[in-house]
């Protein structure tokens, strides 16, 4: 049974982990017999939107305990995460992985990641387990494997110019296909940056989930 | 293309809709080919959850912005549902659907349903569309569709004693199982109430749907 460690970021596309991603994940691990643990920084978020009218809410929110609203309760804090203790991890998107798990959402290429989650990741890629990240969580990929790294976002132009400026090799990918770096084992898939409805997204995220399993 | 009212109540499994059973309606609707119209009441929630501690939190959030969140912002209050506009109703499970539409989770038995739920689904029946009930929401069967009417909540002898003590007559049923009033036409399908992992609780509401749309 392969164990993933799946990275959420609150709960909510606009603040947090995309709520659709997060969950089809967990339906593709589920589905596939693989074993996962949920994590989250145990932090404030950046900010809160109320997503009915995309407004800052003035209020203070914990990324864990509302990433937690996602794991049924079943997660715990990153710095928990040990790498030996897992053979594959994946990251849904939502702005909360730019906004809570790096600072992409107002940095751009100058962004830097999370210390907890780029210690993780950074020790998955030297053991070259194979990592998955999903909508715009591939803009972290940079930094955790350096120059050279294929990834996708998509399509769009400026974000790409953003990944490229910090040295990926960004390739244009359709909302169902996955691009795979096979020398650093990451591995990412558009998802809600391109998808029109639900059922496009999880045709990614399949592909994703089972393209993860098979390299770990 | 059938039209479906998805039914929220918030955005957590202790406080509001359960997050994989709204999500996974969603999924299976799309794939379907339906078009959702999501809806919750705009009002407080009953109370606020940690749900990573179980805690109750001393803050206040509202049922439609908090639902927002799993409908990615697409969603409209539930005084703005127009029977004649659906095909069929979809309510996912939680908390949520006892605290916020309905109030068994504190009255049981003698619990009545939010009045504009109340007027929505009642309508829905007199027309005799087909409206899926997920997880602990079949608790409002019957108030809407009276003495008789069958369903199930899984198999918690004490949940099923409340609905039957309501006038209900409760059917047993596994978590890949579906209970359908075919005179009524209502349905439901114990998710969470039994299951336990996501592609458990994905197989009874990919069931239940299918049900749904047929009879729609």
């Amino acid at each position: 049974m392969k164990r993933v460690a799946v990275i959420l970021s609150g709960a909510g596309v606009y603040d947090g982990s995309e709520i659709h991603e997060a969950v089809l994940s967990l339906l593709a691990l589920d589905r596939a017999g693989a074993k996962v643990q949920c994590f989250a920084p145990d932090q404030p978020q950046h900010h809160v939107i109320n997503h009915l009218s995309g407004e800052v809410m003035h209020e203070t929110r914990n990324v864990l305990v509302e990433a937690a609203r996602i794991a049924r309760g079943a997660i715990k804090p990153l710095s928990q995460a040990r790498p030996e203790d897992f053979d594959a991890a994946v990251l849904p998107g939502g702005f909360g992985a730019a906004k809570n798990l790096c600072d992409f959402a107002f940095k751009g290429a100058e962004c830097t990641v999370n210390a907890e989650l780029q210690r993780f990741l950074a020790a998955l890629a030297e053991a070259r387990k194979p990592v998955g990240f999903i909508c715009i969580a591939p803009a972290m990929i940079p930094r955790i494997y350096g120059k050279g790294a294929e990834c996708t976002i998509g399509t769009d132009a400026q974000t790409a110019a953003a990944l490229e400026a910090m040295g990926a090799v960004h390739q244009a990918c359709p909302v169902n296909g996955v691009v795979v770096d096979a020398t650093r084992r990451c591995l990412s898939t558009p998802a809600y940056m391109l998808a029109g409805s639900i059922k496009e997204a999880a045709e990614g995220i399949d592909a994703l989930v089972a393209k993860v399993l098979a390299l770990a």
